[in-house]
């Protein structure tokens, strides 16, 4: 069952380019790890927040990504993270073309 | 520039096969809407939520659709509604096989 995470937090910056230039590593990492199919970087400098909304091919992935990913952010100094994970309903997504395959 | 919508809220079901029944005309109304790109449409029966996470063409178009969707929820019953718009980092998100074009 395809599991949605979303993940957003409080994030003074970097962003834009500069956010690709020092996260870059990362993502490279993030996109290895098991079960996750994609990520979407958010992010946004005028409400001074980002995060990431993932896909992973089951609700096991998803829950252990984000224990890992949690623990990473409270080490580097991030607070105030939320994170929500949902089943995905696949008819509905299938007709608004959700990019869920 | 794409523009990433997420929006979820406490929600007592339906959820899914009876969701995709009760939610298909709306469904295919919403990838009518000026701008989408695609729609993931999100649940979770355990924690009694439901949401969607967006992908919009640009910033313009998703503050619009939040402000028709949050007062179609809003008539519908549905309180505590949470919506966050975010731009796309778009470099990180293709290392990351991100479905944003």
């Amino acid at each position: 069952m395809p599991t949605l995470l979303q993940i957003d937090f409080p994030f003074s910056g970097p962003f834009g380019e500069a956010m690709h230039q020092a996260m870059r590593s990362l993502a490279e990492s993030i996109i290895e790890e098991p079960g996750l199919i994609w990520k979407i970087w958010t992010e946004n400098a005028a409400t001074q927040e980002a995060g990431g909304v993932y896909l992973f091919s089951d609700a096991t992935a998803a829950q252990h990504y984000l224990e890992m990913h949690s623990a990473r952010l409270t080490a580097s100094g991030v607070t105030g993270i939320r994170a929500k994970l949902f089943s995905v309903n696949t008819p509905l997504s299938m007709i608004c073309k959700g990019p869920i395959q």
